[in-house]
């Protein structure tokens, strides 16, 4: 089994374990993904924040708990929209609630989609009082008429908000940035296609890279407040080590490869998640402006890492985003594998080969290592040995050099391996 | 009322006034025009370069006026081309003549425009003597038979060549040069559009910015020979000062919106034009090449200011151009009325909001302050806020904004002003 | 008779004479080809190497010398592949045979072309031992049953490989290097038409311009080893003073008018040879990914100079190449002529007008010098002078202004001849 074969198993083992729990910006769902991968990696560190601190300009929120809900009809008894079968139906966030009320006054507390009309919708309200259930339009459209228990058993208390920090220390202080989000319900691609990717780069990174070269931060965050949180306290030291970041979102379907660049799209993780992924026929390329995740934190202007996210199918930009259809049915093994394969060559290009540079000042004569045709002859082909290597001065990144030569970088590894293995660069 | 609305009135009402007036590289008409200004703006300064200095390689010229002229059908004493009907029936700098010739003789000293037989032409020789009649090209096919009288009386004397120059000193000596002709006849787009958005303009900065920070000149030049007098005594002090500056021409009709690049065509003028009308439908973009009015002078390599021309229909590229046909029928109120709204936006931005700038590290949070919706729902649009914010970098012009969020210059302004009041930028 | 017309006379006769020596990497074809070039320029220095020295990655390879060569059907005495009739039939360094063989075992060492049957192709093994003869397909496929001898009377021998070195000394040490090759056998376009364009324009260049600025050196080498051989000599000299090199290959037919740009693309001689031939309908640009000439030495990154590959139709991209088709059928006067003029124009501009300056500081009055109408009429169309000017500020080139300009190389010296003439530029 190859090496990617074998991670998708785990990714998606990992991921179906962990989606039946209820995540949110805070509370015991988050809390418990976070120590199932630290079962994993032990190294995971947890940090938490109270609520009420300050952060930048914002605060942490209150904890929020939730044990159960659902609305019945007091006439029939009928129970809809119930917690306990799928952790959507209730909006993020919503505040205890145990009153008898009208139809119509429960109707505007229930949010559909009127466009996908099977579907639950995935519905917060992180800062602003409020609580609701989230049901597909056809069902909203069959509820009978009369009055309606509305029941919602959850909690919002002064408690914390926590997320994860793995450092593997490399040879230079110089680090390379991963980050992912854990503050969805059951959600798959939109949630744990990132944090399983996530768990199993690091596994790649220590297995592989015994010593390796760079320091990599892997973080597991609740979006936005979470990476502002994380900011707070450790913002210079990023500034002054990530030389690039990588956020992972959506990375588990089949359907496209994606690239949001940073905020001037110029840096060396957009070219690197580019020359990765740009000979896909699928491949789309996103600027900044279409960004969603945490490289919002990231890029911030008074931070401005050189951050880029990597997505197979981009969030808002597949039809089962934030609903009920966000499943195992879009995330699968294939999906994941390919995601997989895209970070770990990132990866290894940034280890072994990132400015390949060759010592000889004309071309080395490669026929005499079977490089290239001993017969000179009309439309012999010769492999891109020679259109590598010229470009191997040092100045070009091997992401570079890929885009330059029209390849996937994939094929520019396994060439310029071969290159090396010659000693023809370093 | 609108202040743009205002000013659309007022502008209307100058360029009606003044379209009567003979003007030329010399001589009244101009003269008149300028003091017609200075009623408006007294700080408006006149600087006036005798016949004969020399200005750089050229040399003012003899000041021209002329009184009357006309031709004149020896039989019927039937009278044509009569200068007190049309001032355009006379060829610029015409010498002074009263013979009688044939027809034919005449008839080379006649200029119309075939491809527009109904057209009277506008054509000048300032530099080589000669004197001419213009008329339409039906006209002068059915021209009787027969000797005629050709009378031109006007004269050629050493006199004086005037500008106009007023400026508006502000906080710091950093300027914005607005430059724009008086040396046409009667034409109303290619001539008296550009003084009168230019006098608007005055007034606007003057009541809008009561302590503005960046210092106005503006010009109202001869074409050519005017600015090339202004800059061989002025050179020294605009190359250090100017900062942005444009050209106003034909500015003044409804038909498009157009920008004649700087001669690198890249320069903050150039980008400041743009980003104001590129969303138009009718925009057009020239490059230098297609340029043709002081920004020769302003844009030559020696002095090299940071200069690009604001038209609404280029000049030479609307039919009407040259022609009796430039008139009040192709310049309106609301022609004149979009020119101002996109030149005091551009002043506006450079006083308020030239290079806006967070002081924030990570995204502020917009929801608290109303920017932001409180829920998150699948397919809720949220308003561009972040999108700006987040090139408010001090580096990112206003213009560039825009253009990076391929919106318009005015719905930017609108959004950042709402952005400084809220304090999340300065 | 124009002084282009007369060298494509010249060019022609010379490319004929030589045309029936047998060239390769060493040997007496090349050497004699060498003499007869230094016998119309005596300064041409010939330079050995031994076989067997080391340069750089390769080392100089043995001499061959080759006398005769054919295969005989035993049974018919017929011969075949005969080295006296066409060269090309001899793959290149053959060792001697002198074996009788089955027709089986002959055809492995027997070379066509099946996509153009009717042609004999152009093959070498220069470093791996190997004979083997070239024919047509379709007259391998008419081979008579039976057993055949198989003939080469060849030498494979520590002797020498030759180059030729032409150095024109100029006022400054500023280079511009002109690099040809000569080590194939009888083929016009791939061979010939260079180094009869480098001889034509070594006269041009010593009677044209007596007082040469920029030194000149041109290059006849045997492609690869030769330029290695070189390089390994005189690397660091060329380093510190080439500023253009130009390698001349397959210049003499008339279909396309090809460059094929530098490792970046990004130097003066990429834009010499575009703007001399841009404007062309059958202009054809090739990124570095297609080089295939010298340039591959020259350019490789640890000595990377500017140079950049003239030809019309690029080698590789023209049916006839390697074959026994590129004869005089496709190298004409008509080509060598075009191809003199795109090279003497560009050492025309970089010895006279390279970066033309303006010393006015406005634009100069032109209607004085003839160079601009004296009368200002609608659709007067001026000539380029003005457009020209504008960018004579020191910092374009005369290429880029020809580029910006989107004319002609030729039509931009002629305009800006005139204008050195009037002393506008200098």
């Amino acid at each position: 089994m190859t090496i990617s074969k074998n991670y998708s198993n785990l990714m998606i083992k990992w991921a179906k374990d962990l989606f039946p729990l209820c995540r949110s910006l805070t509370g015991n769902g988050t809390l418990s993904t976070l120590k199932y991968f630290k079962k994993i990696h032990k190294e995971i560190k947890i940090i938490s924040f109270k609520s009420g601190t300050k952060v930048f300009d914002w605060e942490i929120p209150l904890q929020w708990e939730i044990k159960d809900s659902f609305f019945e009809h007091i006439k029939t008894k009928k129970r809809f929209a119930q917690f306990k079968k799928n952790n959507l139906h209730v909006v993020g966030y919503s505040y205890p609630v145990n009153k008898i009320l009208s139809k119509e006054k429960l109707l505007k507390h229930i949010y559909t989609l009127k466009k996908q009309p099977n579907l639950i919708p995935y519905v917060t309200s992180y800062y602003k009082k409020s609580w609701g259930f989230c049901i597909s339009e056809n069902q909203k459209r069959k509820l009978p008429k009369g009055d309606y228990k509305a029941f919602i058993n959850s909690k919002l208390f002064k408690g914390e908000l926590n997320l994860g920090e793995l450092i593997i220390k490399g040879k230079i202080k110089k680090e390379i940035l991963i980050s992912t989000y854990i503050c969805h319900p059951s959600l798959a691609n939109d949630e744990l296609s990132g944090p399983v990717l996530s768990v199993a780069l690091i596994d790649y990174i220590k297995k592989k890279f015994k010593n390796n070269k760079y320091t990599y931060r892997f973080l597991f965050v609740p979006e936005t407040i979470g990476s502002i949180a994380y900011l707070s306290k450790k913002y210079k030291i990023l500034k002054k080590n990530v030389i690039a970041g990588f956020v992972l979102s959506c990375v588990g379907d089949e359907k496209k490869f994606s690239l949001v660049e940073s905020r001037l799209g110029d840096k060396i993780s957009d070219i690197a998640i580019k020359s990765s992924i740009f000979k896909k026929k699928n491949f789309k390329k996103y600027s900044y402006l279409h960004r969603g995740s945490d490289e919002r934190q990231y890029c911030f202007p008074g931070i401005d890492l050189p951050v880029s996210v990597f997505c197979k199918s981009k969030f808002g930009d597949f039809k089962e985003y934030h609903t009920s259809a966000d499943s195992f049915k879009i995330v699968t093994k294939k999906g994941l594998e390919e995601s997989f394969i895209v970070m770990s060559n990132i990866i290894k290009s940034f280890e072994k080969f990132l400015y390949p540079r060759t010592k000889y000042l004309t071309e080395p004569m490669l026929s005499k290592r079977s490089l290239y045709s001993t017969i000179s002859k009309k439309d012999v082909k010769n492999e891109d040995y020679l259109n590598i290597i010229v470009y191997c001065d040092g100045e070009h990144s091997i992401f570079q050099i890929a885009i330059k030569l029209n390849k996937s970088l994939d094929y520019i590894l396994e060439k310029i391996n071969k290159l090396k293995i010659h000693k023809l660069i370093y």
